[in-house]
């Protein structure tokens, strides 16, 4: 948004830095897996792979692996092929999402699809899944196989039901909430826990960095999908306006045309049944946005969630990736000021 | 081929009879777990699967399972899951199969890219693969699971490894027989191998099982990449031609081109670049292929790994479950007469 914000105290904005340090070493083991395990006798392989995963993420699902890990003062090391794990399920999910969107644009770079087309992103993306499974399997834990293959499932299930909801414009706050805490939120969650698994930690502590993980998750893809109508094209790593061209009904789309009168109702309609597509009418959407607070309220909504995700580490003592974890949740809020 | 076949004796020809009622009640047990478990939520999802999992397939690595386990003496019932399992891995893979070659046609049906589109289908293979970790992960072996999701990574291999070739009149018979190894016979070989798993069985058994799945399934492939060069449009699931028009170099391309002079080698490398793809093309390159005897040497060349599928049985007593096994490689390979 292009609002000034006056900050009434010298803090700096939240950031990822602290979680960034305090995983720093362990995210060299990962990465290190992740540069092993996406080899493959066939060059196109890692190179198609290797576009995306060295495309500049941030490797938040991993770095919340290890987070929690040291969180729990687990001092193993088997959270490190598991985060590459985790990192793979979320690469080839990212692949096979941008095939199914057509998105030209990721993290400011080409897509996979744009370069090398869509049959090979799509089985690169499958390669990497089956990746995950098989450095699952080395580690060998069935908790842990079992939290993520149904993770795996639960996000493919999102996907679907996302691309049902698609241009419906009567697609519900509940729908919209059940969408992204599958397709994003899941894979948060999964993230976490699995680190309570690893330092064979009683069910409670489980639970607690599930919870964080999917309020985290939720927070996070509410503020994604807000920056989709603040940001001006190109200070984002996207497309800005994809998901209003791609008839994608999320939750500011919901308030505003709730909000609306019937003439704005109708534009949304016909704005996501992609009858109003030009950067005009995107320029309308999001005047009507602002209007009607939608990216206020949805930031709020996102604020309720991280609210929560804090506050299921309210069992877990101080410490530094504590204090990490939620600044974490500070920084997934504040990207959108 | 349009010979007549004189058949010396009054044997009925080899069929999956003998197989399909050896496995028949377990089939069922089998069908049930697919049924139940590609249920979703998501009313797309079983739609969309269940079209290609009714549309009348053979079953055939299922099938496997449960004879493998039959000739192991098995009593038990954890094959049931595990062979859904193998079923979902095989159906995921044939979802995404259809999307990256554009096709019409499988099992005389429309595919499901064309009914419900690509990103749809891509989405519910995504599905259906996670499904079968979760089976396999319900199953509890860490063994299996480490099989299967080998074998998934190698079929995605030899997925990306088909594609790269794909164009490329250059193409061995040695990379050819590396990409059918992958993207068809290691789900055969890990379909036959974790019978012996749940079995319990010593390593020389799961050796052996591996071995008859592996070639059986070159054997498999080979016949079906004869078929469709000799088949007559219509009488085959797919559309005859495919493999020609999407510019697949398979064994009889490879053996037709390497017996060719100047004049057909050239034909062969425009045909597989794309540059002649009329049926008056196809017609030619069945003319090609009749007479450098390209067909009779790729159906030698499946006899020869049917005999080595055959073989590797040879350390198991004899059984029904067993003639069972040997009948099907003589199916197998009897589809092309």
């Amino acid at each position: 948004m292009t609002a000034t914000v006056h900050r009434l105290d010298n803090r700096p904005p939240p950031s990822l830095d602290a979680m960034v340090a305090l995983v720093a070493p362990g995210m060299n083991q990962v990465n290190a897996v992740i540069l092993d395990r996406m080899q493959s006798q066939i060059p196109l392989i890692p190179e198609l792979a290797g576009h995306l995963i060295a495309g500049g993420g941030k490797r938040m699902r991993p770095m919340l692996t290890l987070a929690s890990a040291a969180l729990l003062g687990y001092t193993g090391t088997r959270q490190h092929g598991l985060a590459a794990a985790v990192e793979f399920i979320h690469t080839a999910t990212l692949l096979h999402d941008d095939v199914v969107d057509g998105s030209d644009l990721r993290r400011g770079r080409r897509t996979a699809n744009t370069i090398w087309g869509n049959p090979a992103t799509v089985l690169v993306g499958d390669f990497l899944f089956s990746r995950a499974f098989e450095l699952m399997v080395e580690d060998g834990s069935l908790k842990v196989l079992r939290i993520l293959s149904h993770a795996s499932a639960v996000i493919a299930e999102g996907e679907v039901n996302q691309l049902t909801a698609q241009r419906r414009i009567e697609t519900t706050e509940e729908r919209y909430l059940d969408i992204i805490g599958a397709k994003t939120a899941a894979l948060f969650a999964a993230a976490c826990r699995i680190a309570a698994v690893v330092a064979e930690r009683p069910d409670g502590e489980e639970q607690a960095l599930d919870a964080y993980g999917r309020n985290l998750g939720i927070a996070f893809q509410l503020v994604d999908d807000a920056i989709d109508y603040v940001s001006d094209a190109g200070t984002m790593g996207k497309d800005a306006g994809d998901d209003f061209r791609d008839g994608k009904v999320t939750l500011p789309v919901i308030l505003a045309q709730a909000r609306g009168g019937e003439t704005d109702k109708a534009f949304w309609k016909e704005a996501m049944e992609g009858r109003r597509s030009s950067d005009d009418d995107l320029a309308h959407a999001v005047h009507l946005i602002r209007e009607t607070r939608a990216i206020d309220d949805t930031l709020a909504r996102a604020r309720h969630y991280g609210q929560r995700a804090i506050d299921a580490l309210g069992g877990f003592g101080n410490s530094q990736a504590k204090a990490a974890m939620v600044e974490a949740v500070q920084f997934a809020i504040a990207r959108a000021y």
